[in-house]
């Protein structure tokens, strides 16, 4: 895969159409995900203002302080034939960016922009409404290209690798923040250029599906819950979970992780175009809640994913959009009892014209080390 | 220093007069600097709303997901005696925090505050102006504490550290990646919690500023600048340049390093409590402007640093903010040559009671490896 393939020119025309379709004046893109997925520049974050403005007619072109031009130039945002329009330390960026737009009616603005950009895009452009350029971009990014499906593959892949290694590291007498510092290695050693979050959770931890990592010492007989991801080098994310036993586990734990693997199986067996969003999570919560495990699934079923490890769509109650072909996202129910233990499991699936494609596929029964 | 030194409790009251002082009904911190300045909590930034409300008078609380309540309430925000509000996975936590505030005319946004917040918080409060939350906490933030100041020194001899050690990585044969690879481990081996840049920019490269590292072979005879810093286990950042050259370098480059070596110190002998950021910018350009060097030096001589490594105060032209003491900021002029190659110097200093207190003490003069 090149960027040319994640990036393709294209996409700038056919962000511009769905900007005139959405009647917004132009999208103002400020670094973060928006910014990469339609020009492929991973700009650095900076108080500077660096901004792609995609008006919905015209020439788009990008604000960059001319410190980071040589940057920009040697981006893939190079090859859509934009102008650089670069700005010197003494100059308003801002108010270089409204001199050009004229006047605009509305506009919409990266999901990620800083209130100091935003609230200096309303000065100079009062007449302007604001909106979230996330209300035209969701329609493309959510729908992932061939290209995309198979970076998220690779992702998939790669995450995958280091939980088959995850055995060999996970044991009685260690701590999770030992354990976790194998794994950052791991997932860097596995083609990530970032470790995003590495989730240890022993015993009681496990009850805390955002736990992180704790000097808290394992111990035999304890369920560990190890949900881990990064950033590929291809720029998409990884994200799978897995439960494994350090021995074998308490009963009432066993009992309730066979009634969570039939849920997430339920859940990737719903996935097909047409069902709405929320009938998934449904589906893995309605067999949780017959268990008699319903008050402890204390989360969402999934969350979309791509250049963001959480993106639209969100597989949630409330949430009636119909899946299509090319949506990627999550499906990672879990059972947390306060106090005691918890457990999640989770792959990336990708809905295909037929149903899910499952990104992740190391085993999912209990892992027993 | 423990969190009680770097984040006192007292800071939150400080932060509520100032609020009232300004005229603002409240503060909405969401992840990022403003929040941990204010709280300690260096929350995770998500989709799901985290948001520290601190009204001008009543109680502030903490909006907080859930999932992520175990994390803050383990955070050192917990010592501050907040409430924390947890919301669920279908609540809307805006609605929820705007039937809390009432009726306001005015609130400060985290100067980072993502725009799928800002708008939010537009639509369930469209009676508040916002403001930046930036335009009260940046008096505060500017003026470091003496336990900030130590922070600030801990971790610019974390990073002297490692310029003592690039000696031994940079020579030539070597590409740039690679000897930036080592550098970045020695950052974390020095206490460093993060790798925030690694610049090392040899040759013609060191004529673009923000240049990072590439897989262009370091040759003899080439200068290279390398700008490094990260953040702190303590939280706080670091920030230092030297330039190095590999063998003898070029005479013409010898020339300028020297009215460059005089630049930062006449800007570093500037400081002192009551003279304008811009007059220290003034101090280093006039002497390189006087060489002949003026166009060439093509940024400003600093940026504030703290719990950011860019952060107020700027040291640019038409900043007009008299110093004061505890102000902590970067020293950095340079001087470009496109084609050729470049140089800077950096320093952190502190504003003292009587002057600048340099935070960076290897050599200055040129180190020729």
């Amino acid at each position: 895969m090149t960027s040319s393939d994640l990036y393709p020119v294209s996409r700038l025309t056919a962000v511009q159409e769905a900007t005139a379709k959405a009647g917004l004046d132009a999208l103002l893109l400020t670094p973060g995900p928006d910014l990469r997925y339609v020009s492929g520049y991973e700009a650095k974050p900076l108080e500077r203002l660096t901004c792609l403005v995609v008006p919905a007619s015209g020439e788009p072109y990008m604000m960059v302080p001319r410190l980071e031009l040589p940057a920009a130039q040697a981006s893939p945002a190079s090859r859509l034939g934009l102008e650089f329009v670069a700005w010197d330390e003494t100059d308003d960026p801002y108010a270089i960016a409204a001199a050009r737009l004229g006047q605009v009616g509305k506009v919409g603005l990266a999901d990620r922009m800083w209130a100091m950009s935003s609230l200096r895009f309303r000065e100079v452009l009062p007449g302007a409404e604001q909106v979230l350029a996330g209300t035209v971009l969701r329609e493309l990014r959510m729908r992932k290209s061939a290209a995309e499906v198979a970076a998220l593959r690779e992702a998939g892949e790669a995450i995958d690798a280091v939980h088959r290694r995850v055995p060999e590291f996970l044991r009685a007498g260690r701590t999770e923040r030992e354990v976790g510092r194998d794994i950052a290695e791991a997932i860097l050693a596995t083609g990530h250029s970032t470790v995003d979050f590495v989730i240890v959770a022993s015993g009681p931890n496990g009850a805390s599906p955002h736990h992180d990592v704790s000097d808290r010492v394992i111990q035999a007989g304890e369920p560990v819950v190890v949900d881990i991801g990064g950033q590929l080098h291809n720029g998409y994310c990884s994200d799978s979970t897995r439960t494994y036993s350090v021995g074998e586990p308490p009963a009432d734990f066993a009992a309730y992780y066979e009634v969570l693997r039939r849920a997430q199986d339920a859940a990737c067996a719903a996935v097909r175009p047409g069902v709405s969003c929320e009938s998934i999570d449904a589906a893995a919560r309605d067999i949780i809640a017959e268990a008699g495990y319903g008050e402890y699934f204390i989360h969402r079923t999934g969350h979309g994913i791509g250049i963001e490890t959480h993106e639209e769509p969100y597989i949630v109650s409330g949430n009636g959009e119909p899946m299509e072909p090319g949506f990627a996202f999550s499906v990672e129910p879990g059972i947390y009892l306060p106090g005691s233990h918890g457990a999640r499991i989770e792959d990336i699936v990708v809905c295909t014209d037929t149903g899910a494609e499952r990104l992740n596929n190391t085993p999912r029964d209990l892992v027993i080390v």
